[in-house]
């Protein structure tokens, strides 16, 4: 039994995609002790059967309106849970945006696609192998915001999917497998994007086939926020990340 | 590790109040195997440190909002989390509001006070002690839905507190000692509302020394979504509404 | 550590087809300490992506080599895990079918149907529900089979798959499904049908969401083997088939 | 309860001999998570009582036609298990039967004495105590196929034993004090042959009493699965060859 | 880690003899979740190794004024732990001195003696065999409070200890035997009486080789103060006692 | 179930503040195997919810008279749990007291103050930074001790609280920030001043979080109390205090 | 670890056969808390690699003066464990034996023979099967000796051994196949006779195979001694003759 | 359950004094995997409770009966467990006594003080104190056989008993303090000498609190018994010993 007040370590807000379900789910999973995660929702678009860059890069609104909404909470950090929204705009309308959030919620803020930079960064990773779940056009972008920050992408797949339920059904064989065929010898890491999958469970035995650190879009976003948060916690199912 | 698709036998939605924190954590904790929660807010006021009637009665409009945005996610229930909002406007209104969200939603919805009563139904209460953190005047229409619905209550307190900050901070003791005072011997359960306590994980504790069955608004409500979404499990830890 | 001889309590035979893999899976979970399995395989056509009921009716010879092959091992039982290639030839050639295997193997042998039919004769059902993945016209077959044991069936559904891999990779939430829709208040219990599918794991949260037993085709297979050794192990996880 | 598909991490292949059934057993209790075995069968010979050189160097067409069998379910690797089936033909016809398994599989094959070969490669091992249950002229075999992958044999054992259901009799006694009887100072391993033999378990405390790599036909196989279909699991109960 | 503020379902006063120490000890181990011991002290007399009646009857200005200490502390119920320090005044004093605890700290009060009564009346218990270490003007006064609260003694024994520190140094093995011998067919319980015995631990294996219910100083004290706290909490291991 | 003698390697002695109830539950909870914890008790005043720098420096003689009480009992060593009544006489002081109680024990003896600063010493620690709940006053005090002991403290911060019982109250949020807010960059350590507090659970996270030693009052005078009995139990869950 | 006195609640002795080991270690594994087993041995023969039923029959002396030593030691209970030493001088000589053991030791003692008719006695049996490993002479005593008793057998096998290394040989599977095929169905329970025989670890997967008592020789010798002791444990996983 | 051959990896005989019987009961609670203990016994004397140096010096002839009897069954090696016994003798006489023993018994033997001077040379300690429970007279010659090892002895203590149910009964409290006690700075171990002592679970603790090697009777017999077997477990509870 669980006695004592939620989140006393740290509360993390999160704002993720109404049509998913993945994010909060591998939250509560990665929670260590005292912290707790805090939801509210956007809709990427009308029918998320088939999504399109451009809901991708016309998120910010509904997500400005959500940070107020989340901040009435006395949380510790606010994050924004799209990967793809990130790409489609670039890093620098990225920075910016994460500025006005945190003008908006008093708070510490941040991006998925932020996240995963800073989460390389943490452990000196310069190349990269990306497997994600989009098309061509959206790993084109993905491409760009990441070499914009000075990583080299040594392989990049995409199972072509711009369906968010379809996303969200991809069976853990299937991402084990896209994450295993990816790798090349010369990456230092493995990124797995998509806030809308279920990779965090893997991360553990991804790292034991692959030697090497795997980061995922929900992984990266937690491990950040509880880092936003001041909270140092070790994990250790979810990846060498965590040691940092 | 878990690598089942996540909320593979039920997924919840939940519309809560954006101020406060415990009940999705509290979900979370009561989840049996394969149920996962998702959670979407609305704004209690501009200043949750001083609430009113008035704001309690006016939040409906949000709260259809939220359900449309949450239906976009494949879930099988969903719940609007504000013991007190269902109070303020009563029963019969109580009942016409599930039905719009259920005509936005396409599947079962519910409140939290329906929840309550429905769990007390459930467990062939007639009296019941209700605590309560909210004034008086809260009180006197909670008296009312109630016995609007047939139950008698034996003894009703409230802690005079209107401030949503301070309810979701009261401890585990200020909790169970609420509880214990309120019973008397002649109630065939107690009842401790709001959403915002965090009360679940004294339950089983309470019934021991109260020797009787023992309600809480984020119990009955999570109760109430899993009989909805024909979850039949019986949780152990969580008090005997759960044998039901 | 084990140190005991490998299936000193009862070693089990089992007959399977070559493109599935879930049966002996399945078969290891379940095992009580003492027993163990052993496969041999055949094939169910050349290619599994679209078999048909002419290939489910033709594997006869295959198997009874496969028999003479097994009982080399110090067996107690064999059986042939294939549902519904004992449905097409119906339930007179499958007990006849089940003596010649008795004849070459010189101990109890079963096939998947018959043990079905014996777990739901053990459990007094007359009334069942039956879910399965197949097309139309098994369907119909299984249908006269179960009749023809004297069995009355409340509700039959089938996905129209024909293809066996497609099958094997039905995951945990759709198969749940398929039972939870299949089900009517008349049955008294409900059968999962398909050594190809994944759902042993599956019985105990559909039986305490459905409230009656739930009967699966390997779970009976393996039931029916393990009484046939005179095993009467009573497993927890696995349903109420285990309590006779 | 396990929800995740079976073998999603990956799935293997076992050519099995039809009157023996410690291999299957060991895989099993070997098996990382996501790992699951598949297997199929071959006849030693008619008299498992009494089999000889003869029988065990003329198993190979049906070991292709079990291959082709197994081949049909979507494995990783496929293994055959049969240590002294090796022995008899040599190397050179050893390796060229692999590639004409893996031309049918279509996927990475390996033999028993193949895997022993290359796990004590991987643990740079040069010199190595042999204890098997054979008679003298397949030790001989034996002694040759070794010798002939530039290994050297400190010493070598046999208990003479040419019934196939005997060797499976063997208890964990025996397989210890063959284990320490045949080890010599100078020995770098000891290797325990025959997958007939229940072994594995023995692995941990014999290399705790002789302090030195315990390698096993069965676990060497398995060893050699994992490691060509990706795995780099590191058991922990299964001695030191899994580090590598 | 324990997070809950401690004593939040109770807080226990104890006043103990200052050369004694198992009783809080016990008091530690009986507690349920939630219930915290807090102790001050008295001294018996100036040599507790050789303690006289005289001594046992002179304590009451001292607890008084340890009553007065602890009251400040905000506790629930306030025990002083000395068995033979109830017997030698007799009931009616008893039951004067727990008015005057309970006038000075202002909530409920017991004595271990009064406990033990409650105990065995709770468990309508008539005939009782009661095993101590005092001499046998002490076990005289012991019968006499006993038979006041109208239970019948089937058996008395003494070990003949007034050395307070000897008392303490009984071992397990000293204790089990004198409540083994001191039974009777016809005694209904048996009580082990002093404060200073480790006994607590011992209840359960008694319970099981005696068949009838076990009462000690500590544990029917402890049971007492827990029952006057309005905790109903169930121990498991501690006796049937805290079965009422 | 615990049969060997109580407190057969070290018995501690415990003199604390009547309306506190903090340290003697975590004195317990810190225990290694063999050690108990025997408490008595000294009133800090009358009135507990107003108490006086004039109240903390004039409870010496209280103080030593419970060291007789308690040193009636066959214990190891004795503490006198109260930060701030050090403080306030100063170092000087503090140590002819300690020498005083050794008299009257025979036994070592220590105070909460003059155990923080071993324990400082212990670790090596120059600078650290201080979270008391006191008001300034006794802070300075507290200020002046510390520097006569050579230490340098990098922060210092109190709530202003000068009531027992609200001390006693403070969650774990409320002391977890304290300690978080009051660290440096230059601190090599963090203490947390008063025996009233409930924080010795929280050590370990705030040592994962602050990446340095953090003391408590409570910690470091059990710890001490230890050193003293020669006890050299490193335990795991309450800081690297016990490693030293 | 185990602080408390050895034996605390009942020391039992052995005199066992000098070439057998099964017995000292299944009283071991099925000692309950508190109770030890302390051994000395008698010689069967000179060679026990063939041993007779004159050797059976002339132990008697060796014994008694094996009573002598052990009754040195502080026990509760002696038993003399050699099942057919017992039968074949009938049960007269066996209980004159017993009384002789009981004036040598002043305390209670038993034989295996003895303790298996108190142990059916207690179980209300009357109709048993039997199975020895022991050759026909010897099993026809057994006959006698069991309806001197007034119990009927209704079957009873033997595997012709006597060589008394080859019977503590005997592993688990021919054990549990000896006691399923020596069943019947009018047997209200099965006794495996021998002290030699590792078969106490069996009990529970036969009786739930068989789906009736149990009996082994160290079993109930075991039993007995416990029961003679005093000691009521009731064991869980050794036969429903611990319920009695 | 444990099903593996009893014994298999090793069988260790031990020779025990009649009267004690602390040895068996450590031996069995240091057994590693597959080690089991036999014991048979001889007498001390006539009166345990007041034996001599002569009853000592006496029991070669009975010891040596007693080996011939024990080497009836399978075992590995086998020990004389009488610490004084080999005192009263002298090293040179312990060493052809052991010679003895080994050639009747054809498997090594060793005893108690012969493996307690192995124990300290495998940790090269030359400096070690002593206590044991015995008179000057005994502790003498103690004296003498550790100094004819090349041992410095820094201190020694003896209890002056020469009782030797009263050595048994000594509690684990008075044997931690004799061993605190007897140490001195420059010794390297500390040495706790008799068989009859039930020290071995408190070996652990006197190696944390005292920092360096503790050795006692029994644990150093049963170390030595393990190493003459070739069984090279590192057990984990009992002492840096059995690292070597």
């Amino acid at each position: 039994m669980e006695y004592a007040p939620y989140g006393w370590r740290a509360k993390i807000g999160l704002i993720y995609i109404a049509s998913a379900y993945a994010m909060e789910v591998e939250f509560n999973q990665m929670a260590p002790e005292g912290v707790t995660t805090h939801t509210s929702r956007v809709a990427l678009c009308e029918r998320p059967e088939q999504f399109t860059i451009s809901d991708l890069s016309t998120l910010q609104e509904d997500v400005l309106e959500a940070t107020k909404l989340l901040a009435q909470a006395p949380l510790n950090t606010i994050a924004f849970g799209c990967t793809s929204g990130s790409f489609v705009n670039g890093v620098k309308y990225d920075k910016e945006f994460i500025n006005q959030m945190e003008t908006i919620a008093n708070m510490p803020c941040t991006t998925t696609a932020n996240s995963v930079v800073e989460a390389l960064k943490s452990l000196n990773i310069k190349k990269v192998a990306i497997a994600t779940p989009y098309e061509k056009d959206v790993n084109d972008l993905a491409y760009q915001y990441f070499t914009d920050c000075d990583l080299q992408i040594t392989n990049m797949t995409g199972l072509g999917i711009m369906n968010d339920y379809e996303i969200s059904n991809l069976d853990i064989h299937s991402i084990y497998q896209m994450a295993i065929d990816v790798n090349t010898d010369d990456a230092e890491a493995v990124f797995i994007s998509c806030t809308g999958l279920s990779a965090a469970n893997l991360i553990k035995v991804l790292e034991e086939d692959l030697q090497k650190p795997v980061i995922t879009s929900n992984q990266a976003t937690f491990w950040h926020t509880l880092r936003l948060s001041n909270v140092k916690a070790n994990l250790k199912n979810f990846g060498q990340l965590f040691d940092r």
